[in-house]
């Protein structure tokens, strides 16, 4: 049951509630686990990483069936079948594309006295992947994250992913690697894996950045190796908040809210609006989409905790509450979405009008699925080449442009009490006596 | 005294110590400390914080004096010589045209089928400036981090700062940060002021990203805040990698390299050289700039412990050692330095050419100060405009353009088990039966 919300000051601290789910975990005590498993692999590598797998994916493997072989990625394109294989490549083209566009190039300056300031991007050297395994195992997160990274150029791309109960990977999640270029896969998953790619071990390479979700202890020891490899995010559970005017159907509306419920039942799906008659048929949809639905007590659940609609009394009102909020996804199933837009301040995508359903985003419009979540969009992005891309500040004077700032530098490094910084200057600008 | 080193896998084995030294420390036992502190001060607000203040900066304030005044700020001006501010005012000048160069613009791409696809780039609400009090209390500092806030137009940037044993701000900082356009200033530090930022007191605002070095305790407790706002980065000790060529000035990378060795006894100073001639040279010369030298006996257990001069065959195989490490600083005092630029991968700020050392750039060439340290720039940029943006993807399609992705969209879902995925689309795209 979809709960109807009328009052301003209980949307706002229901969509605090939900915003803060991700901590009412007993994050704590997962903290020192995830803590022992870095450590060990750190220290023993492969060992450990076996040790692991066994334990926590029964897995008996050695170190040489870690990484997924050349057979494996072949038999894995007669098992999927072709028409998939042809979706997953108009999605990459698409995915591609976007990506492409404005990747941030090096640039220099030319100033006065032939200073030359500038910016030089280059990419890592290897990125590490992680692909979740069992429920969430995709290969639209497969896509997500190589593409952007073989877009920044970066030589080396390893992916890794649990191994299912047979001990294989997925063959579409190994299609989709191929397909997007992928170099290297391990069939390692959790917190070892993270260890393995952050310190390196015999068998998986040390990376630089590590991107893509996970459940709570892959998060965990993603945010414990941040300083020793760059990360992407620390992902929590999904979420959508449809902003929705009298136009828009019920029954598409429903739809939305129920593709972010069915992920997970941590997900959130929230609707606002400015037409109650709207939340109740909304509410009515849902239900009876629920009926039949193959995910359908995980679904509810997340609907029964994480679920509602907000009538407030106008779609200026639904943006305040939406940027406080600050949603993964954004929809504006609404008449005039593009003048909507400017209030809205913090989102990670932002869906417009009546016919682009979040779905076209997670599979194939282009930009990337991986997003800012629990409020995260105040400050963060969505996954993107910058992500695997990094800058250099480019500085260079000449004699006369460091004669003109030496008396500057001079008055601050003496301020600061740093004489060598001055003296670095000085002895290049003052006659020798 | 200076080492000179000759032999490769030394030097390999030397820098890899140099650049994990920060980890020597003993982090884990301050990890429970900082968590103490950011739970209380997250439980209790202001009585936590003014508690803090008094235990570890030996000031009583109440929380009406937490913030720094008007009177205090024009107080400052008076005390401050006027060829300074007209210093800091250059610098702050400086600073801002850089960073104003090539900022991300917000672009939409029209595709066919009336499809929409975009990035709306937004700064954040608020931003928290942490500034370190005591030995690295640097006016430069304020502005390498406030000036960017401002070119992306953050609406409101607090700066937290600790008081000085008469619990006051030292009054270069106030004018700095008045110059910088800084909104509001806190007289608090240490764990204590990051927790204060990231979830607010009834004094300090709740901020949305924090920047600016500080210690241990500041940076373990920016790791644990990471997550609930935004970082710049974790900083570590500062350190410099100049490689030189026979036609350097041995006294000049003397210079350089005690001005980084005299920020820290952590600090690290490393010169690789084509030349043995020039690093006997060097050495001589850091002995005997260091006899007067006001900060000597710091300045002469970094160099001890975290100075070097390599000896290798090349200038590529100087490049090939100096990405390994992956400098935070890197000087190419060489004739040609734009020519060995394509070889070097991974450095915060390159300064290029025997006329620009790295203090031109710690003030005022206009890059930021603020780099990546510690191997850090693998994958890690200088604290820029960047920081204090994101971006939104955008996209809308039209009924035309989902009816032709309508059947990719389909197989996917279904590869993925995620039936609303697909009926959403579906129920915009089938006719009605």
């Amino acid at each position: 049951m979809l709960r109807i919300i009328n009052q301003w000051t209980e949307a706002q601290a229901e969509l605090r509630r939900i915003c803060d789910r991700a901590h009412d975990e007993q994050i704590f005590n997962k903290e020192a686990t995830v803590r022992e498993v870095l450590q060990a692999v750190k220290r023993k590598g492969d060992e450990a990483l076996l040790a692991y797998t066994q334990e926590f994916d029964q897995q008996s493997f050695t170190a040489d069936q870690l990484r997924v072989t050349g057979s494996e990625l072949d038999a894995a394109y007669r098992q999927v079948p072709d028409k998939l294989v042809a979706a997953i490549r108009l999605a990459k083209k698409q995915i591609e594309a976007f990506h492409r566009m404005r990747v941030p190039q090096s640039w220099v300056n030319f100033g006065d006295d032939n200073i030359v300031l500038g910016k030089r991007y280059t990419p890592v050297d290897r990125a590490g992947l992680y692909v979740p395994g069992g429920r969430a195992s995709y290969p639209s997160t497969v896509l997500m994250n190589a593409v952007p990274a073989k877009v920044a150029e970066v030589p080396r791309v390893a992916m890794v992913t649990p191994p299912g109960p047979d001990g294989k990977v997925n063959p579409v999640v190994l299609v989709a690697a191929q397909e997007a270029g992928v170099d290297e896969i391990y069939r390692v998953g959790g917190a070892q894996a993270i260890a393995a790619l952050a310190y390196g071990t015999e068998t998986v390479p040390q990376v630089d950045v590590i991107t893509g979700p996970g459940n709570i202890y892959v998060m965990l020891a993603k945010k414990q190796v941040y300083g020793t490899v760059g990360i992407d995010s620390l992902a929590g559970p999904s979420e959508v908040l449809v902003i929705a005017d009298s136009q828009a159907d019920p029954n598409h509306v429903a739809a939305d809210l129920l593709a972010q419920a069915e992920h997970d039942p941590m997900a959130a799906a929230i609707l606002i609006t400015d037409d109650a008659n709207l939340a109740e048929k909304v509410a009515k949809c849902v239900e009876e989409q629920l009926v039949d639905h193959p995910r359908r007590t995980l679904t509810e659940k997340a609907i029964a905790h994480y679920g509602m609609a907000i009538v407030v009394d106008s779609l200026e009102a639904a943006a305040a509450l939406s940027n406080e909020f600050a949603p993964e996804h954004l929809e504006l199933e609404i008449a005039e979405p593009w003048d909507l837009l400017p209030k809205i301040r913090h989102a990670g995508a932002i869906f417009l009008g009546y016919s682009t359903p979040e779905a076209v985003g997670d599979y194939l419009a282009g930009p990337n699925h991986t997003l800012p979540t629990s409020g995260a969009a105040r400050y963060a992005s969505p996954l993107c080449v910058e992500t695997f891309l990094k800058h250099s500040s480019l500085i260079e004077y000449s004699p006369t442009a460091l004669q003109k700032m030496a008396g500057a530098i001079d008055l601050m490094t003496a301020a600061e009490g740093l004489p060598s910084h001055g003296y670095s200057v000085k002895v290049r600008t003052e006659e020798p006596s």
